[in-house]
């Protein structure tokens, strides 16, 4: 049996921890052969490969990105790409493919699937927000490297009686900032499922200031106030078409400078949160899901993508995995919600 | 309601978060008051207490240990212990307890429930080992603490082409010793539920110094060899006239430098593995295991304990808690095994 | 003899332990009161204090931040101000003053000491910039956080081919990206003392993207391109009146993925450089700092600041500190030039 | 110029922060060539060698230990030992070497530049007992990880009530015990420069008793008490059978134990300390030290090293290194005993 794998979308700490278990345990237990695809789906697109044997994976277990590159490429959006992979596939004497991404890379995964090819899912998103597996690797790095650096925060924050408004990463779902905010004792966590109400938020940052704590904000960088309030003059476009700043965390500080008169200060974690070496808990996962992975090739388990629920590796369809967004429903939020102000 | 509050038995990261979430829990939305009751069973035996209000909380969330102290006092085994705690919560007026702590604190918890005492428990343990629930608070801790030593020993071991023997917490149930083995990349790991080979773990060690990477061993404290295997001859002098000593960590240093002729040398990480601040998964669950232990106080659910199962919190009868062990299966070992060698 | 101590100026790890230290000190061998001056010369000037004995400082070693508060409270510019001081030590008894701040805090205790108050200066920047002293505490954590985060972004920058730049703190000195670059491998690294050429950026940066490996570029928060290059359209004001964005990292980054062609991301590491727990460094010299002042203040060398001299803590004169920026000489830019490219 | 590599002793982190920066430096500024000699002297001793070229250093800046691998080979204990190393680099057209080591390697390069090899030093030891430089790199590294341990176990200690001894390196001179025990604020230090008196040592224990906190005792390996007192029997069991332990650490534990009649526990930190990766302060001192080594090599200063001085590196002959240790002045002792007890 001939293996291709590749990684897609952004990087995640642990997508190496998953290339490690795909191939020791491929060539272990079943004698496979390897071929790496390099940056997702450009790989087999473009028939660019790297070795993927033994010595290529040693040592990169506590390494953070992925040693195949990785990138946005959307095989659907390529005329003909289908039959280019197939071709690239055939060519090489690829049977199978173990595909590591999110929503994007195991959509493409599926429609392949539908299409004759055979393909294994492993399920990867730093935002957590990816359904049918309680976590995915990747998360729990992200949330201890926020919540470490608003441990941080927290003590400027005192020492100056200032809010610091933290923005987290999470465009879609909340996870991140949830999970940081509650770790490290923030006053008010603000997350994309729900829009705030900016009134709420100025009420508990004054109900801590009367403390001798100072209060912390945890921002998801999707969130937004009730419509209506807190215009977000997003201002001009650089020349990329991005707009300009604008970020919410930013732009929160400054409403609760204006607002409570004491001065406001944000922090933008960005992309520290999804770089470097994974916590022992992401190389865990990434570790099992790797390995069952290619116990699910050797099942013949195409078009399903291996996930985690409760303590168990279990497999599902594919399709489970990109139907709908796992959001962060209102009773975990509720939780939360006890420590705010 | 009054509500009195205890930790018993090993301290954990952890317990702080648990203790202010339930004094926050309990007096934001209930109106409780608290009692917090020193150093385990010794607290209400003795009438010993401490204020637990609010300020007595604050910024305790990212602390290791228990400001409440802890002790292995067996309640059970103090003559009218039962008619002694009835009759300090009778006097301090406390109608509930919450009582946090391991197979020995929830089964005197058991016990007071049995007559007529309300109790709802939080389960702890730093080896995992507690029934009932997927994870309990402090375990990641420990494994992330053991996992950044085992990636610091891998350096030390390649440079001097030497063995390293890392002895991790464990003394029936070798979950550290897995996750941390896995985490870290170990060649080998040994756990209590798995008497070892000794001409197996000699046979990974010399394959591994086939490769250029050296190897490392993680042994769970209560491992131990197969029977008639490698005996623990205790008293004798080595050839430095050092006394042999006897963890198994260094008995096996001793066994394969002596049977490979390379170096070898064991670390004991002990006490460093349960101190200190807890890893943010161990703070958001500890968090939520109070809030809900509140909530199960509220709904009357005494005789119970909250846990963790998947994604959610639910509770389980005491006794689910501590009627066995939580061992490792055969089948997550072998996903270990995978990387041996 | 009673002591004021006060601390201004931006929040800095270390400051804690300095206060420990002169507590300490002070009453263990010389029997001194102490009293706490709240939010830097605020204190003094409106007789604000807190108590400040053995229990007021213990714990505080390991915690970033100040107990005493801070603030940017510039005495010279109150009118009286001198002389309310003056005013507050005489109503309190206090004798003589331990100052612990940067340049404007000490440029304050110059000028006091010439209008006959009592004090000693203990230096503090996190930037490293004061002279008389080889380092400052804070300075050392600031480079491990940074230096962190940094390791963290190779990886990011690897698995998608980007350029990273990184925003340290450092308006007038480029001390923080000079040790933080060094350490953690920079590509280039830009301080404020040097204009840089953007050309020369670009160059380096595309040599990098050559070989396997991603650029990451450190950028000191004043480091600014040569006259003429790179124009900076600031944009518009907010409501506080600071320029919106326009950050030199965010602004770069632009630059590079313009010319290059290639995606680059910018991150501004910000408020969390200066926060938390301090090194072990930092720890032992804000310690000593502390001891040594209160020696100072014993053999009544009031005017002076202590500072550290290779591994000793000696005496300067107060001005010595201030009457210049330390700034970083071309032989330590010389040898980080080794690694560019 | 043809230049031979080699390091030397027990490992330390920034070996590979030398390695990299010594062979930049030589190919940038001077085009020199360069071979790895593996395993310390045994590398030259038996020809055996590695290549090192810019693509053998990537990525290695971060990296514990050190590629070439070391050893304790003692050239001069080998009969002709200076004639092969002489030939071996006539053989492979070496035309000097730099030695990166502690006494005994920069001892055997002092010997070899006596007998005409040109050789430049580099200091290295954990310890940081090597004369004539401030600092050597790892000893930072060291301390912080000590510090970290020392940390976590305050929070143990005081949940128990017990006392906590933590032994760390250092067996001729005290400097990390030091360190990490004023940066993590420990009750106790004892060095091997100062026999300790242990009725002193009871004494700061059981003052510590008194208030919440518990007592730490930090000892490095080498320290030991005063004549006469505490007799080390090895051999004995205790009381639950176990063989008594030679460690200084554990036998403290026992001691206190006993004398104080509360528990106590200790902790041998070992081998954790010296591997890893380096803090940033190592890094940038051991990129320093590299850079500066080829200038040495290329000014002809052979017969010397380099080193640290206040925040310059400077040459000094080799024999300034290892013709006295470096051992804590009874001043440093001093500054750390205000804080016993």
């Amino acid at each position: 049996m001939r293996v291709g794998v590749l990684t897609g979308g952004g990087d995640c700490p642990g997508l190496n921890a998953v290339i490690r278990a795909v191939v020791r345990k491929g060539i272990k237990d079943y004698g496979y052969e390897f071929v790496g695809f390099r940056d997702g789906w450009r790989g087999p697109l473009d028939g660019d490969t790297m070795p993927l044997d033994i010595s290529a994976v040693r040592g990169i277990l506590p390494r953070g990105g992925t040693i195949l590159g990785s990138s946005r490429t959307n095989l659907m959006k390529v005329e003909g790409g289908v039959e280019k992979v197939k071709q690239t596939m055939s060519e090489l004497g690829v049977d199978a493919l173990v595909a590591i991404g999110g929503e994007d890379t195991l959509g493409v995964a599926t429609q392949l699937t539908e299409q004759g090819v055979n393909v294994v899912g492993v399920p990867k998103t730093i935002d957590n927000d990816l359904n049918a597996t309680d976590y995915t690797f990747g998360f729990d790095t992200a949330v201890n490297i926020a919540t470490e650096a608003i441990d941080r925060l927290h003590t400027t924050a005192e020492s100056h009686h200032r809010a610091l408004v933290v923005e987290v990463m999470g465009r879609h779902a909340g996870w991140i900032a949830l999970h940081s905010g509650m770790a490290a004792g923030a006053n008010v966590i603000l997350i994309p499922e729900r829009p705030f109400d900016i009134d709420e938020v100025v009420a508990h940052v004054e109900s801590r200031f009367q403390t001798n704590y100072a209060p912390i904000v945890v921002v998801a960088e999707g969130a937004h106030p009730k419509e209506g309030q807190m215009q977000l003059q997003t201002g001009e476009r650089d020349s990329f078409g991005h707009v300009r700043l604008g970020g919410i965390g930013q732009r929160l500080a400054e409403e609760l400078e204006q607002r409570t008169g004491k001065e406001s200060r944000s922090v933008v974690l960005g992309h520290v949160q999804r770089g470097g070496t994974p916590s022992a808990f992401d190389r865990v996962l990434a570790t099992r899901l790797g390995v069952n992975a290619i116990e699910a090739v050797q099942a013949g388990a195409f078009g399903q993508m291996v996930a985690l629920q409760g303590t168990e590796i279990v497999r599902v369809n594919l399709s489970a995995a990109t139907d709908k967004l796992k959001t962060v429903p209102e009773e975990r939020y509720a939780e939360a919600e006890v420590f705010f102000g």
